[in-house]
């Protein structure tokens, strides 16, 4: 079994404050409550998980590469550096594994600039605007990829 | 219990090919087999779909239309019509119920013409990349909306 | 009197809807009752109309291309279709005769997609903004260009 | 009756030359002779009319702020002013009253540039490329208005 | 012979008025007689011919569907679709069979919108510019690349 | 002392209105009492200012030539005509002297046509958003770019 | 000799700062000065001229209207507004007659916006980048053409 | 006979290494073969042809004014020329009969910049797609457009 | 009075080069006087402020969710990522309360991507031109604004 | 006289043909009589002239490059060459002496494509639209400021 | 000797993993062996080198700093942020010394984003696609440049 | 030894101006002298060079095929051409090998358009902004390609 159910959740800039900003936009649901929900879904399905969240477009890179072998799959919110940050699609690319874009909103029934995500092309899929529930639905969605490619 | 669980699954343009056409880029599973696992796992989740595939966009629209008062939320794949038709998109704002936008390929990493979807912005979500699986991904996200809002 | 004063009135995709969907956007009367108050006006002024609406873009250019030699002016609201539907536009140029296009809302003050319609660069002129009473402006309106080519 | 029917009639720059430019554009009914069959069928329709024209932006958006409280609407023709004069937009959105934009051709069949007005959003309706007979179809449009919303 | 020499010819919205509209762009000649042109070609070049017109984008997709087997190659005229049917293109590139793009005359010395066709970058090749003719180098073409890929 | 500390303060179309126009979007305060504000902050300041407000661009570009050799800085608020008036803006270069751009609003939070000044590349700065406070701090501004000059 | 050489000569905004303004751009040349070349070299010529510079875009239109019988041709150099206002355009090209457009700099080696003019597709000619000098060359040209038209 | 049947074909830069370079691209034919097959097939109609190649713009203008008189019609694969120049352009314009557009490769299904040929709008047609057949397509084409305009 | 002024001052990158960098463009005013400016104008005004510069997005971000529930206004020249971080923008308008944000150039009058701010839309207001002296422009701004609100 | 009066005039791609191709947009005068009339009156104004006309840009850039130290001054018709050739504009640029760009055609009001030059950037100035005579023009345009510069 | 020659060698997100990642792009050498090959090459040319490999904007921009005094010359592989940060060019900007950009791909011949640097226009020259020895290169053409500016 | 290291050197249009033009643009070194370096270089390194200088893009296209098969490796200066010649891409496409872009200054520190090169994507790479030293850097980049694609 030369590649197990390992999956990284990397939360990006501002996820922090789910559940305290915005609530109307981004819902009430707190970040660690969101976290406690995957690591139980994760739990039932077998798979180990890493979470991470950070502001830092650097930190969130670092962590990627240093899950390149421990992880089989990840699942990125990348936030507002959905955006612009180039180097944070690279390192996605760089390592080589099925990545599952989530967004807690749905980026396209907003402002203008939210419609593009440069993050999108590196990923095998996207989804986007159901809430915390929306981390559940690409933990199945990238064990059904893994399962596919082992 | 005025809001019965009731999807109506809806597959645009072409889909009806999935299986026969470009199976490098759209997967090779037949729609056939999809809409029985779509049905099988509604089956399990409690839920009444009705599942129609056309070629057509005024079928499309009429059928939206139809399901008005039966439904409580769409799925649907509008293929290439995701891209330009507004009609469509007019249709689903006009039934006023979560819809959730699927695509079988990720449509953000394909041309650039299919990165734009005039259909997501009435949509309550979109899942894109996963294959047929991603139906399923949908059923569970409509459920999700569904139980919230009732 | 070679041409007698004979009029298409065409609704497009979703206005079937009308008073049944968003009121707030559409207003609250019924396309019924539309057609009606339409009929009404028509047959004071000495009008003979026939009234369709379709959601289908490929019936509302086979009714256009039918009443070729019937009609001496098209009322159309092309609702959605208005953005893109080139063949529509193309319908009309064909058949020669003054078309007038009607809208329900003012799409100048909507979202940005709507303020380009492909059909008007092919009509005398545009209504649009007045809800239903805009159809019996168009009346007197195209009327007016067919007494004045006559 | 706090809102009597009081409509103010605004001609924009070079609409004095109507019947002396360009009459295969224009048409060639003169401007006083239009200004006469306002102020008739006003008159049958118990509405008091002022009517203005001048070549001046100033002047235009001066005597709109000036009847602010006697008029309950305005019908304009900001002629070449529609494209550009987002100072006379903002004279009609701040008297905040209906407002029905009138254009004696159809600018959507024109050049590339006259296609776009800055005037549109903030007013009710269009009415474009009915001759002189737009302004009379306008008197009916904020007629219908103006009743509605007393 | 797996694959015999059976071309489907169709005739996109509006084709059907050839002949009967705007003779200055499109000539004088009907679509009934281009149609027998085209099958008296064919008849001498050994090839079997089906020929359709429609104004039904849905119409002209189930037509591509059903002739997958029967057919070797494609000539299509869309028409107006040319310009906004990714629904159509999609069909086109399904098939997986030689496509050769038709117009009556050269879209490329219209309108800007009429330059560019979003079915051209699925089709072999495109001939433009010829009136009934350029269906009858269609077939040329369609049967130098059959017998090329036989 | 060549240079005294004389300032010309310049509202453009529609700022007559404030107080009485759109007070969710501009403030309650009419421009009366803010022209009052202006002129005792200014007496404080030892500062002698002169007000104008116009509606007519010609007005404003002949009131800025006026005060060439008068004023040793201007303070403007060129309302709508901010979006397009080079006119204005090449007044306002030709006179060399500070100039400091007002806006009541922050116009860049407003519609997108709103956030382009053609008036700001020839202003030494820009103060937007802070109501009719911000003329004050615009005071402040001019006065102390006038003395690091002087 | 129906029509005699009559020419309107017309400075826009701000060109009465000639020689006072931007000097290292504009030349030194005062306003004054160059009207008398002009009237000296249109004398020499057996020209009548009449010259005036406004800051109002409503006075050059005013202006342009009261000599459509009397010129035979303008010199126009609109300054700033020959970027946007398509209200001056309208009246250039209302009066119909040979419309030379003058500039004393050339507008095409300077901001980006100053290389569209909107006055420019309704003049016979341009002459820009000649300081004063291109007053007299406008003469000679609209004398010429003048001349080819009588 | 006026206008005797004499075609000049022109092939542009590049296209001297037809069958040498990019064989995947543009074909293993050389352009010699191409033009026996020109030769030949322009025999067998009775059209006298001549043939230049070269990879110099000013050559290939030089080359269709001295045939100016000599041509009843061109042919003219441009090479990567039709993308840019705007002179071999203004020369096809400039000697007023039938010009035929050939493309070895589908320009519009390649690279972005290879889809706008500034040269297209100038000839009656374009044939694209079909290798080195496509010069015997025109061959056709512009016979029969020769032949009706005789 | 739950809502101290408490008033966070944040310098982006690069800021801390004041005085030392590009001295024409920023000036030479070092960062540390600039920020015992504002400490000893924030002590006259009674409010209290805490002062940080960074490089880092990420510490920036950091800091600003840090001051949520300490700081009732924010002051921020954001430098560079102005113009992409749109996770700082999020940061921004997370903490919902006032922010101004402050330039020390004007950027409206530089590079063309200097002329968009990505942070401007979720902040009250911009002072943007006034170098150092722009800081206590926007301390005053921020207190009459948090005045207005308690 | 380090400087004497001697000026290079420069027809590019196509002017050869001058009173013989499209006589109703370019005049019936051949070039050889426009450059009789240029030597005519540069005799008359003791200027020096060589003409050459030429459809290659090579030879061009030759000429003008030969003519560095021999001319004092450049009169150039780009043609077609005006809207692409930055090698043509890079050699007027790096030869140092007054350039004026002539078109015989007003550019400006023609095809979109004709509206931009990237000559006139490195050109003193521009005479476009007076046939013929505005080579003349531009002779008496080169010479003011070759003797201004003197 | 008040300028030694010191190099700062700066590598940007993501290289850290070249030699690991996408070897078919970025080529098989691990970044430690292009760092020896630098050192090397350095030592031989007598050049001090510090290199740096950070995927954090922000402790780039604080080594950059760091480094003003220390170091004559920059060579930077900005990676991602190439194509985004501006606070990365600011602060390259900002130190005032010759800069090199290094690209290990072309990056002009892969996806239209990574066309566009916006640290180019302030580094001195850029060298792209040679892979690890295009740092070489840099080190010669910033000693090169050092030379010429002792 | 099929493949020995012949290199062709080619300067485009304007590239034998260098050291007489525009000096503080492209440095004072004439053209003869980097020919002289480079072939010193050359030397040195033991490979063989052939140099061209040309105004003509057709001759640069021609010698670039002549050298088809003695030439393993290509150097070259495109100067302006580098902006819009697609047809010299295209030969350089053609001859497949590697092929070195180098420019004298900076292209991407200057005007917009100069910093979109048509041929960059058909490199391997580019050396931009470092004079006449550019060369060699080229010599050394070229051989280190045909070293290991030998």
């Amino acid at each position: 079994m030369a590649e197990p159910k390992r999956v990284l959740v990397l939360h990006g800039p501002n996820l922090n404050l789910l559940g305290y900003r915005e609530m109307n936009v981004y819902g009430a649901k707190p970040l660690e409550d969101i976290d406690e929900d995957i690591k139980k879904r994760a739990g039932d399905m077998g798979i180990e998980v890493r979470i991470l969240q950070s502001n830092s477009e650097g930190q969130l890179i670092d962590t990627i590469h240093e899950h390149r072998t421990w992880a089989g799959g990840i699942i990125i919110n990348p936030g507002g550096l959905s955006h612009y940050s180039i180097s944070l699609r690279d390192a996605l690319a760089a390592v080589r594994m099925p990545v599952v874009e989530v967004h807690v909103t749905n980026i396209f029934s907003r402002e203008e600039f939210r419609r593009t995500s440069v993050i999108s092309p590196v990923c095998i899929g996207i989804i986007s605007g159901f809430g915390g529930f929306g981390y559940l639905l690409a933990l199945e969605a990238v064990a059904d990829v893994m399962e596919a490619t082992v």
